[in-house]
């Protein structure tokens, strides 16, 4: 998505604070990595309450920092606070540590005596987490990347994000509250407010990884000091998408208008404001579907999170309908104003294949282009123009032959749908929120699901170690229970 | 390890051949990655039968280029086709692609239902290997780089070390020939020489991750490269490690002389030319131990792998012994003539607290540092002094209490190790041969053992999709057989 970070400038952590809180956290790594998983399950339990508890505070402040519908931000908060519990249930699950254990093997055919080596995974260390705007709870102080970097046993230093600064305050005083009467280490979670201080924690050798949500330049440059560092750390960024959806000429037929209608809620949900809408919408020319989208009934406007997303949107939107292959296929009545109402572009295939780069360029806010093509068997010719994507989306039918373009879709996106919309991103044990650059600056790695828990351990194995110098998960009497490979076999299968 | 990659100069694989290599594997790509997983197998197996075949000749070649002895290049070549075999195991079993299944729920407690949502882990795409010279089988053309990428289904283009030209030609000559035979399809693997070629085919953007193993400025270089595109790409660097050794007080005094004979083998095991070679010995102050180490018989000299590594291996011993904070132990005639006789350095604990940077140097071939200390309190402060490593060790009794020292070094190496020596690293599913910068460039791989494969490997979800349509490992008839998490659960988990 395209919000950017930004310091307000008004309050911002100064060196000495931030030294204290990097102090803390460096020390604050070896117990909360020492506590048993299911330790740490009960601090996840524990800031989960105590920000459900305090729903009416932060939902009232987040309506007034984000323009957001206080229904929308309820949702939001059960989701978080949802979250949340569902890595508590990962650590109390244990699989998460990905435990191997090989005993000694003296005829080992490779040549050479095996030893007894034991593997898991360890917290990487202290992280920074850089806060997204467009989701002031999902993807904020208390989201998916804090949740996920305290399961590891990761202690967070929390950049606040300047679009919702008194909430990001009210929700890490709960987070620090709750933490501490969990009987966390001190140290466990930071906020740190303005961007020296978060460029200044991603360059402190003390931090061992990095996470973020925002826009391209913005990930771009964080990603680069996490990359250029005299120790360089993994740093992952969520950046930008364009969520192409195709719909096929069998989908178009059979129901086309009710693809149009779905889609106009799709790109306008949360006022476009999603890592997820979909911004490109492939139709078959002459199936009338380009005519049921410009009679189509648009939503009305709805606020911006802030005045420079406002801002930015009105200028992208500007260059993109201002862009001789593109028209406008639909608008409400002012597009530029704020709040603005909804625009859908019009342009053709041939034209997205001359000018791939400019016509995919990512609008944060109610806009998104339509492409009519004549050819379906071009698609995947066409999908291959697509740089990295969190999503890609076909509307098809069960006699149609997509086999082509679903395989271009999943070397472009880390979830591929179909006949669904990418807007809504289910926080389950296989979801899958990533993909290649610019879509994430780690192509291996998630930030919504179970599996986002990986991005904050590192594995280590022991060789040769005595039962009681063992990790719990990896003796042999397996106190914790944890789901383990033992000489190439999983533990407890049948 | 140390030794740099460069280019011989005189059979530099042009613009035009790289061009046809990188087009091959681009096209080759979506192919490879249809194989069953099974059917990868049988290519791995193919593989490892033809280079067991053409024992004599590469062995030949071998020993000619690299100085090594012919029965350690033998047991390499065996624990090279041993490697390509046992990925062909984690292919048939089918684990790797971390299958998950979660069904459409209306009533997950999200607050919004769940959608069907099935995720495994896809091929990255062509991979760039850059082979070492130390081990002209195990981490060369055919190691483990080249076969953990094959398994993941991601073609490679092999950039030959240019220690050892003939053997890499050759070796490529079988592997084509093998996997052509075998059916892969064509661009599958591809041989390319020349430092020039090697920047260029990581600077491709067909290209979608990187393997090194070398020295750390060769593989910071080429992180750089790798992190600085447009696209920037996973870069999996294999660089440098001291792989520290700590002998208690107690284990000195029970047996301090069996330790430093052990220890003498160890460090000039391979002419000290291991990525592993214990490189710092902690002894206690009046064990004896430093005596023992004086007087014990210092193995023979033995040649380095080619000019280059012995100059290079030459000026770093003369830059340590020179520093004023060393003293020479023990030291065999000709310390610094062709071939080097060992090389044994003293120093203090408190010298190393002073200068850890300038006494931690990795000198590649037969040194090592030994380092008296009086306070073994001080040990755990002693090892934070230390930068990522591969390995570290400790030599202890059950009746010490390393715990402290335990907790150092597993946030600094990959690999702990107890009673044994680094030396010697073993292929199997808990092995871990990686580390924190500047181990690897990427602290939550390891470039050795089963887990080798995640490496070349990005997740993707569909999402609704019917079942004809999905990938095989995550229908629900599981045709392939292959372990699952469904909804949250190991399937077939008793």
């Amino acid at each position: 998505m395209t919000a950017i970070t930004q310091n307000t400038g008004t309050a911002a952590t100064t060196d000495a604070e931030l030294e204290n809180h990097l102090a803390a956290a460096h020390v604050a790594a070896a117990p909360l990595a020492a506590l048993r998983p299911a330790d740490r399950a009960v601090l996840l339990d524990t800031v989960a309450d105590a920000l459900d508890a305090a729903v009416e505070e932060l939902v009232s402040l987040a309506q007034q920092e984000t323009r957001l519908a206080e229904g929308r931000l309820r949702g939001e908060l059960k989701r978080t606070t949802f979250q949340l519990r569902l890595f508590g249930e990962v650590l109390r699950d244990g699989g998460y540590l990905d435990a191997r254990i090989d005993h000694a093997d003296p005829e080992w055919p490779m040549g050479a005596p095996r030893p007894d080596l034991r593997r898991l995974l360890i917290p990487v260390g202290p992280v920074v987490v850089f806060a997204a705007s467009n989701f002031p709870f999902a993807f904020s102080v208390a989201g998916g990347d804090t949740a996920s970097a305290i399961a590891a046993g990761s202690p967070v230093i929390l950049k606040a994000h300047s679009g919702h600064p008194e909430l990001s305050r009210a929700t890490a005083a709960v987070v620090v509250s709750a933490l501490s009467a969990a009987g966390a280490p001190e140290g466990t979670f930071a906020l740190i407010t303005g961007t020296a201080a978060g460029s200044a924690a991603l360059r402190d050798p003390r931090v061992k990884a990095g996470a973020f949500t925002g826009s391209i330049p913005g990930g771009r440059a964080l990603f680069d000091i996490a990359s250029s560092r005299p120790e360089p750390i993994p740093f992952f960024g969520e950046l930008g998408s364009n969520n192409p959806v195709f719909v096929t000429e069998a989908a178009a037929t059979e129901r086309g208008s009710e693809i149009a209608e779905a889609f106009m809620g799709s790109f306008t949900m949360g006022a476009g404001q999603f890592c997820t809408k979909p911004g490109t919408l492939f139709v078959p020319a002459s199936s009338g579907m380009v005519e049921a989208l410009r009679t189509a009934a648009l939503p009305g406007a709805a606020p911006l999170l802030n005045d420079r997303i406002q801002s930015g949107y009105a200028e992208v939107l500007q260059g993109l309908q201002s862009h001789p292959r593109m028209a406008v296929l639909a608008q409400g009545e002012d597009p530029l104003a704020d709040p603005p109402s909804p625009t859908l572009l019009l342009t053709t295939a041939g034209d997205m294949l001359a000018e791939p780069h400019a016509l995919q360029a990512e609008c944060f806010g109610p806009t998104a282009v339509v492409v009519e093509y004549d050819d379906g068997s071009r698609l995947p010719e066409i999908a291959e123009t697509f740089e990295g994507q969190l999503t890609a989306t076909v509307h098809g039918t069960d006699s149609c032959d997509v086999s082509g373009l679903l395989d271009v879709l999943a070397r472009k996106a880390g979830r591929v749908l179909w006949n669904q919309w990418p807007t809504g991103v289910s926080v389950t044990y296989a979801q899958q929120h990533g993909g290649p650059y610019p879509a994430t600056t780690a192509p291996g790695s998630t930030s919504v699901g179970t599996a986002a828990i990986e991005r904050f351990l590192r594995p280590v194995a022991y060789q040769g170690f005595p039962q009681h110098l063992l990790p719990e998960a990896v003796r042999d009497d397996n106190p914790l229970g944890v789901p383990r490979l033992v000489d190439g076999r999983r533990e407890g299968v049948r």
